[in-house]
């Protein structure tokens, strides 16, 4: 299949690169990768076609979407915190551009836009901490409100011009490549702060509850979309289980191996209380999945983060 | 209290203005009225404060919002109509200009926004006919996004910046003073083409259900927002009675005093099939409120269309 991935050289992204190669499929990344320099996509150089451009062109949107069937549409110009300050932002850039993108996509003929929308921020406020699809988004920041729109004007998309698309409400993701320039996913951050020997600040409490799920778990459950281009759907991905932030400081102190320092605050306004996602809809379609454990990949991810820290770009 | 509207020389603002006023509230007008010449003010003349201005001009929104304590949000530059085939102003236009009132009016120490969103297409397709506000919205009209999207950011105005605010979900809004340039709103399409001698086109069937509200009702209720400046609520505000398209057509032949003709045709993809609002919310606080007789007051707006058609200013 003919799949292209927008954002293609990021952390979600690049994960989605590598399990759509790995099944066979013909791969083209759109990125900003200035003087062809890519941050996580040098192990494809040769396989995938990399289309350096920008979002907001429209001719060039134009030119790298044609002849593709299917758009992965992983690009996002905030963070939950840096949208706090600037709601303004999620309009004009997130919010338009996607929109820009979806009346592109229509129109030179792409079937299915796959989106990762956001379990957290969309959800917001909820009563219960565990969160099925059906229940009412609460969003009070601007990130959440601008994915959910989003999501919003996919249906409008779909109802207008037939474009097929599925939206994955992702928990908090962590792994590898996860850039740590701006503060998304603590386990990145603190990981940065631990590496450059600055002290950690644990934002929470025992109550404060994640649901973490580590990048290719999702890239892998992000293959659903290509069973069915006909088929729309919004589904949760994340791990069901809830870990809070104090249990995260004790798996860190476990698994890294040198000392760091940390200093425990109060919630921010931004952030939730607590939030689960519910995964049974995903899981449905893969009944033998079983998600990684926290322990080994926080891990893994801590090896990749010490070997080479993401936020530097890799040379060509 | 010093209250100001926004688009208060509008349809639903302009009878908004004369609740106000007959309130005895000091009430200021916010809208473009070029050469000082107002649509629906003349009566007010002397009485209400009229400031003519661009909503998209911050420094004038700055000036006319200073010392309020309240501002109703009446400025919308589109219908579900003309927002189907541009999603783009929805986002440019609607969400964005109101994003910029609300940080504005919480700048300048306004301590509640009042928000008629919209009671259809914020709901969208839904299984059941009569909808709660509890219910999931699934809008896919840009028009509905664009009125969600803005409750959203009232959610974070309320979060970040302490701005209290009521959304009041109207159902088929109608009544004197309808614009009827751009056809939103059954009841003043037909009358204005009955008035220049057109045939009425009728879009739908004896499904279709339509849940029309009588505007001077809809600014009766809208003045609950007044009894505490720090609640914030969403509620329906809808007649929780639904008139087919059919019916509607029955009643414009037993009160429209001279002939017409019509044609059915089947209904738009822009249009929902059936929605009913639930309207217990808004009324647990006005129980002795009954809502005006539809066939009364189709007649009453039909005596004020052919008096002086809504859509022709009045001179100053």
């Amino acid at each position: 299949m003919k799949i292209i991935v927008m954002g293609g050289d990021g952390f979600i992204g690049s994960h989605i690169v590598d399990r759509l190669v790995e099944s066979g499929h013909s791969v083209t990344v759109f990125d900003r990768c200035p003087y062809k320099v890519t941050r996580n996509l040098e192990h494809h150089r040769g396989t995938v076609k990399i289309i350096s451009g920008e979002f907001a062109n429209r001719a060039e949107l134009e030119n790298a979407l044609r002849d593709n069937e299917v758009a992965y549409h992983c690009v996002w110009t905030s963070t939950p915190i840096t949208s706090w300050k600037d709601p303004g932002l999620e309009i004009d850039e997130n919010i338009r551009l996607s929109v820009q993108f979806m009346e592109t996509a229509s129109e030179v003929g792409i079937k299915k836009v796959v989106f990762p929308s956001s379990g957290g921020t969309v959800y917001g406020r909820q009563g219960e901490t565990t969160v099925k699809e059906s229940q009412l988004p609460r969003p009070f920041c601007p990130y959440g409100i601008a994915k959910l729109t989003v999501e919003h004007f996919l249906n409008y998309y779909r109802e207008s011009k037939g474009l097929a698309s599925d939206v994955y409400r992702i928990g908090n993701a962590f792994g590898p490549r996860q850039p740590v320039s701006s503060p998304q996913g603590v386990i990145a951050v603190w990981m940065s702060k631990i590496i450059s020997k600055e002290k950690i600040t644990v934002y929470g409490d025992n109550e404060t509850l994640r649901d973490y799920v580590y990048v290719k778990d999702i890239a892998h459950l992000m293959m659903h979309s290509l069973t069915d281009l006909k088929e729309s759907s919004t589904m949760n991905i994340g791990s069901g289980r809830g870990t809070s932030v104090m249990e995260l400081l004790n798996i860190f102190k476990r698994v890294i191996n040198v000392p760091f320092e940390y200093e425990i605050l109060p919630r921010r306004p931004s952030d939730n209380a607590a939030i689960v996602l519910d995964n049974r809809a995903i899981l449905n379609h893969f009944p033998d999945f079983s998600f990684s454990t926290m322990e080994d990949k926080v891990k893994e991810t801590w090896l990749s983060f010490s070997k080479k820290p993401s936020h530097i770009c890799a040379a060509s």
